[in-house]
């Protein structure tokens, strides 16, 4: 498994592949062939057997997938098994609804607190957490290590946070404030949840004449 | 402008460089190279150079590009001075939290309407909008005739609510609902904010052998 090596469009369809086998397994079927996941997910049947060959040998010649054993190596790969650490930076709106709507649990992570910087927030629970003040982030992070932090903070504060975090030993982002983060993508990974760029694509997508 | 024949990776790509030209443009920067913008955005020049060329003519040679001027032309390219019509069906927390902290304005919509099931939930006010109950859709449709919606219900709700708004001439999704939307590609313009999959791509990037 040589993830260095591995496509981003690949990394970004394992996730698909997983949320349909999970529902092929919840219906009871139990098992599935390169060609149906390709209908399914829009794909070729080539594609999919190449995207999986990056990770293994998984299906049989002439039977296909096993729809069950599929998900749960995927499970591994995708390291859903784990429970790593995750912090909550900026306890605002969107803060609150990543909380309480999330389950972290299901995608290799748990949440263990969240912080922010205003003293009216700080002391309010979300989600079984009592939100704490940035002061306690230091002391926090070397008590507990943990290993990503998920940003709900404004852009202004975004790429200083993130120095801080990954000076207390922080290895990863969720990064939905509305900046790209300079940080050393060998040591650091970064994923963005880019809002407003996603709104734009489809800005950018929708017929231009109508208003 | 030969749309259809650009690739999905310089689309994802304008909102970047139209988010880094009005950074530029707010510093009081007016001139920049493809040298430059390639060094910002972690991209090669001459990339930089392809992926505008797929819209126009920008730079000058031996001058680059006038900040404010190509910024100008990637705002209309995205279709940022627009203002076309944008729903937001499911006002629990993530409609909630979309209604009040995205600017529709800025990326080329507005909003004009706010629906909900829950009867508890209608008839609330939410960033200046009083919620909807999904029975009064319809005829808001025929009468506004909003062009994309915002889906921010469960992913049980989505294809049946995505088939209802398309039948009521709805063009495009915003799609916050944890699913592949079936809608004809050619004719609807889907764009999925998939959390859970941005959260299992962080998942897989991690190390595997922390916990």
């Amino acid at each position: 498994m040589q993830k260095a090596s591995i496509s981003e469009s690949v990394i970004r369809r394992l996730p698909r592949y997983y949320r349909y086998l999970s529902q092929l397994e919840s219906q009871g079927i139990e098992r599935t062939s390169s060609r149906e996941l390709g209908i399914q997910l829009g794909l070729t049947a080539s594609q999919i057997r190449q995207d999986l060959n990056c990770f293994g040998e998984f299906g049989q010649q002439g039977y296909g997938y096993n729809v069950a054993a599929l998900r749960r190596q995927l499970k591994l790969i995708i390291g859903l098994n784990k429970s790593r650490s995750a912090i909550i930076v900026g306890a605002g709106n969107l803060g609150k609804v990543i909380a309480a709507n999330i389950d972290f649990c299901a995608y290799g992570f748990r949440l263990t607190g969240i912080f922010d910087i205003d003293h009216n927030i700080c002391g309010s629970e979300i989600a079984g957490f009592t939100v704490q003040h940035m002061d306690s982030l230091e002391q926090f992070c070397r008590e507990t290590e943990p290993l990503i932090a998920v940003l709900c903070i404004p852009q202004e504060a975004a790429q200083e946070t993130a120095d801080i975090l990954t000076a207390l030993g922080v290895k990863g982002f969720w990064n939905f404030s509305h900046c790209d983060l300079d940080v050393d993508r060998c040591q650091f990974q970064v994923e963005n949840v880019h809002l407003g760029d996603s709104l734009m694509t489809l800005s950018y997508r929708m017929p231009k004449d109508e208003d």
